[in-house]
């Protein structure tokens, strides 16, 4: 067991993207285990937008307390363990720090299964979070339907990269909106996509109207403000509208563009707004569909892995610039030897 | 049978609230029923913020052509009929315009039923539109249970007003928002409602936040932009937002004051919008509920009636202007025979 420890530090919730003053990385106490808890070590930490959420108010989760280490999604190996349900050795997930040891309650952490022969950032990047939360926005909240137009925003991340490939699996048309000619051709190329937009080059609005003339059945949003406006406008009669994330007003306070709700009123369309923790009976079935279509070749993976924890801040900043690179779920590897 | 005929001729789509350029008032040709065709004397002209959405551009029915009578809600006494349907003398209900006669086709028309008693304005404003759109608002998208928090805006409007006493009947809690102090003593000293926030005076955002610490539980949004926020921002947990109407950005191309979706998502709320044409076949039901509370006198009803055509558009513009003299459903009394 290694004898040091390393944090990023939540100073202060950050005003608009002035992560830098949030964020301090420093040398940190190793933590101890206290009753029913666990030591951990972390191997991957994962790097969402709903963690800017988390900095800045309470949410499904009470607000980040500042002086400790910043909260993320983990995989990590359990270094001691406090609690009847784990041992020393197990791998499991569940919401750690931004540190390379962190002591968390038993309660909170899954063990990981078997993968399969998959490397186990799998077990964070494409099953838990994303894929369940792609399978219930496709599914359940947008209940999409075969030969349906299905949108996705922030298409290249790690969600909305899963939601599209289900939407196609599913028998739907399938268009991507995403912030580079790179991830646009990654949509299409790679991951099968129909239409891909590059926001930062095309009028959505404009594309949409040609490339979908009917309009479009379901939108899965992931990012709100200008690009959630264009696609209403082009929303089909009784489209539906499962919104995921709002992206584009994380790093504000109140939305400097708000949805225009007047197309959505004249089509009788439905917007749903879901968080995966109020669907966690559903992940059993999405992950078991996932795994499935994976091992069939017909799901693509990729993980966009920065290594070292001291390189977190960087590649959490990159969630937040249009055209920075980015394609599917971003992570850091926190330890070298993890898999 | 009259000799004469006059007309609010539609000259242009208004830009925002300029109301007197888009209408004239002239006289016109008395028309002339062709095949399947009817002429209709108008009793009653309903005056409907939706009329604003009409003269905008496509809606659920065509936009309104220039140079012909603008188009409104109507209950009239057919003159002369051309189809087997109808008889001179029937009282009939249907799309037709701010003119003392009409010709409308005959298949767009319904028969007023005896209304037992009741005036026949009664058929205008509170069975068919007002009290099918309040009813299938609040019991099919919002979606109301006993012992839930309701909200409604343009609480002292024909559906606003209705949707509130359903509201009430069904067991909530109910809380109208009005642009007067005299709108709000009607509401909670008459109607019933629990409580009426007026919005010229009052922030409703802290409002809501006083009366209703749980949240609210279903939203009937009658009018969008900053009130529609400030309720947005009180939603409980799964909370429900049934959107009827956006009558505060009626008079903008795009909206100035968009949908924060932020506290939706947060509260995995859903927004279901809605028109009644897609929802006729629930207008049977609705009818029975509101006929049946009605005579146990525990809905009532306010006809707010401008005396003859001339006076149309004085009496429209008050729809729009916050804080103008309004409550329950705005009319003109066209023939000033008619009960």
């Amino acid at each position: 067991m290694a004898e040091s420890n390393r944090a990023w530090i939540f100073e202060q919730p950050p005003i608009r993207d002035d992560f830098d003053t949030a964020l301090k990385f420093r040398d940190w106490p190793m933590p101890e285990a206290g009753k029913d808890q666990v030591l951990v070590k972390t191997l991957y930490l994962s790097l969402d937008p709903a963690n800017r959420r988390w900095m800045a108010g309470p949410t499904y989760m009470p607000q980040i307390p500042t002086g400790l280490p910043m909260w993320g999604f983990v995989l990590g190996e359990i270094v001691k363990s406090n609690s009847d349900r784990f041992q020393a050795g197990d791998i499991v997930g569940g919401v750690g720090t931004w540190s390379d040891y962190a002591v968390m309650p038993a309660e909170g952490l899954d063990k990981i299964a078997d993968l399969g022969g998959m490397p186990l950032h799998a077990a964070m990047g494409l099953f838990r979070g994303p894929g369940g939360t792609a399978y219930v926005g496709v599914v359940d909240i947008g209940q999409l339907k075969a030969g349906q137009t299905f949108v996705v925003s922030g298409a290249a991340g790690s969600v909305g990269s899963l939601a599209g490939q289900i939407a196609k699996i599913l028998g739907a048309t399938v268009i991507g909106i995403a912030g580079s000619a790179e991830k646009c051709a990654w949509l299409t190329d790679d991951l099968g996509f129909d239409h891909a937009i590059d926001y930062t080059r095309e009028d959505v609005e404009q594309r949409l109207r040609e490339l979908c003339p009917k309009g479009v059945d379901v939108y899965f949003e992931n990012v709100g403000g200008a690009i959630g406006n264009a696609v209403a406008a082009n929303m089909a009669k009784f489209g539906r509208i499962a919104v995921c994330g709002l992206t584009a007003q994380y790093n504000e306070e109140r939305a400097s563009v708000g949805l225009d709700v007047m197309p959505l009123l004249l089509n009788g369309c439905t917007m749903q707004c879901f968080i995966l923790y109020d669907y966690l009976d559903r992940i059993g079935e999405a992950t078991a569909k996932i795994a499935g279509w994976y091992a069939q070749g017909r799901i693509k993976y990729h993980a966009d892995i920065t290594e070292g924890l001291e390189n977190a801040l960087s590649a959490f900043k990159r969630l937040f610039q249009p055209g920075a690179p980015h394609k599917g779920k971003m992570m850091v590897r926190v330890d070298r030897a993890a898999n």
